[in-house]
């Protein structure tokens, strides 16, 4: 059985990550059993949420346990199968996380996909195919359900979940305005992704500046904000909101360091009618088919093409992570492992 | 045509509204037009919301004019009209604000309604069978919409709202719980109301503690949560929800004084899945009669017995309201006028 290399919780963040946190060890993989297959990983997928698995405490999910190899989304190819469902080279997606081989129980529910790289390259499914666009989805189409001609609001716009937003939003008819960090960000929002304006958030640090660039940016009011960000720009966006204004919760990033991230202004959600929702979209899979159907036919018309910042190798993954709390990264963060 | 007692907004408050904002002017009813109908209010209601209209800027509500009679639903009698939909005696539910006497263009739709008073007395049109009523009925059932042996908790529960609220909620066979200030109202919550358990918050006037007697009386967490108060109840109420909670956002009166009133911890939304709803009642006419039929047969069952607070006299009505703000009321208040 070939050599793994696996990236470890180490030890929990107090505040900010860092690369200290993670721990890089070598291991064998272990001899399959039957109904297991090893699958060679080719990405790794890094993802804002890995951040708030790192705390310890209450969260919607179990903490990543310390010692552990990191969790993560993974691509690759099956090399050796115990089961009759995949065969060695078959492509495949599953959560095997910070490591170069995983050891997949199959009988686990979506434990492991093929996919078809036919529709869309391997590392897609990992982004504009997968979770992050799935999430977009969610948030779009069953939390905001805007109409056409109305105005959504996407917080850290040309990542792997806004520029899925963005695109899917544009097909329905939606004014889409982004929230990004720095020029080339917002630049790329609005040549590329196709947005009506994009807000640099470093210019407008605060609640007052945030609110009077949305309102330039917004003159008819906020009908759907899908916020992955939350802090100030949550603020604003609630200031801005029109009546039975829609907020998709996705993520609060802007917290995962465990400061104090209070919302300033709740009674606005009352004063404007708002609802405001949290969701995970991995709770949903009776959703994700009818969901990825639409995200693949954006991806074949070209409306949809993400963007992409590869890391190359498993031990460039913690710096790239940390990159990507940061916003260092442009369009989705993936780690190509082979 | 009768002298008119009426009470003005003369200036906004800075801070704590106050008896200084309200002034009392006398004047003459004016003649009838045809279309016009002339009431003699029986009962004011005095409501929280009234409080956020004091205020200027931006609201769900133009906010209440200086020089103006100040808003409020009455119920009374008609003593004069010129149309023919109404006659003398009729008894009627309308918004003829802080004053004796009204005189209503009857064509607007519903600025006025006959009410039957051999459902209910007619003071109970402003309360449990009227817009509080309703407002806790639509904040149930169109936003918690709980299943049987859910927990659901409400805040301010002896008040109009939430005693309604309350018999609503039993009849879904739900497990309500509520906040209320001072042993009287928690004993009255527990044994008049039957809710489950009653937490007096002014044994719990921060987020830690009330949090803990959260966790005592709802072992099973929170599923659905109706917020008439915000602030650090709201926060510990987030702590406590189970994942999919829905919280109903009907007033934030803990805010309306100006002071800044943030959520702590706006990431529970996230983390517990919460969907958070503000709804303005009157914005829901075509709801009205359905809710007004199930508050109907609670109180013909004697499963919704509103107690009231009534004060006596027009010139009692901004002591009483100022009194209602800080929790002296005990059930409705209404200010009897004749």
């Amino acid at each position: 059985m070939p050599v793994n290399r696996q990236i470890l919780l180490d030890n929990r963040p107090d505040g900010a990550a860092t690369v200290g946190n993670f721990k890089l060890v070598i291991s064998q993989t272990p001899t399959l059993q039957d109904g297991q297959v090893l699958v060679r990983h080719h990405y790794l997928s890094l993802d804002p949420y890995m951040r708030g698995r790192m705390n310890d405490g209450k969260s919607y999910a179990q903490p990543q346990p310390l010692g552990q190899v990191m969790i993560g989304g993974t691509v690759g190819e099956v090399v050796e199968s115990r089961h009759p469902r995949f065969q060695p080279g078959d492509l495949v997606l599953g959560t095997g996380g910070w490591q170069e081989y995983s050891v997949v129980n199959v009988s686990e529910p979506d434990a492991l996909r093929k996919v078809d790289t036919t529709q869309a390259p391997l590392s897609y499914y990992l982004g504009a195919m997968g979770m992050p666009g799935v999430t977009a989805w969610y948030g779009l189409v069953k939390i905001i359900e805007p109409k056409a001609g109305q105005t959504v609001v996407v917080s850290a716009a040309t990542g792997a979940v806004g520029s899925a937003f963005a695109a899917l939003a544009k097909a329905r008819g939606c004014r889409a305005v982004g929230i990004a960090g720095g020029p080339d960000k917002c630049k790329y929002a609005v040549e590329e992704l196709g947005l009506e304006a994009c807000i640099d958030h470093r210019l407008h640090p605060d609640f007052k500046s945030m609110s009077q660039a949305l309102k330039e940016a917004c003159p008819g009011g906020i009908d759907g904000h899908f916020e992955n960000v939350g802090g100030h720009i949550l603020d604003a966006v609630l200031l801005r909101a029109n009546a039975f204004a829609r907020i998709a919760i996705c993520g609060m990033i802007a917290g995962y360091d465990g400061a104090p991230l209070p919302l300033q202004h709740p009674a606005l959600i009352l004063t404007n009618r708002v609802k405001m929702q949290g969701f995970i979209v991995s709770e949903h899979p009776e959703l994700w088919p009818q969901a990825q159907a639409e995200l693949a036919s954006l991806v074949a018309s070209g409306k949809l093409r993400p963007r992409e910042t590869i890391a190359q190798g498993l031990e460039s993954a913690p710096e790239a992570f940390l990159g990507l709390l940061k916003g260092k990264n442009f369009g989705k963060q993936l780690v190509k492992l082979i």
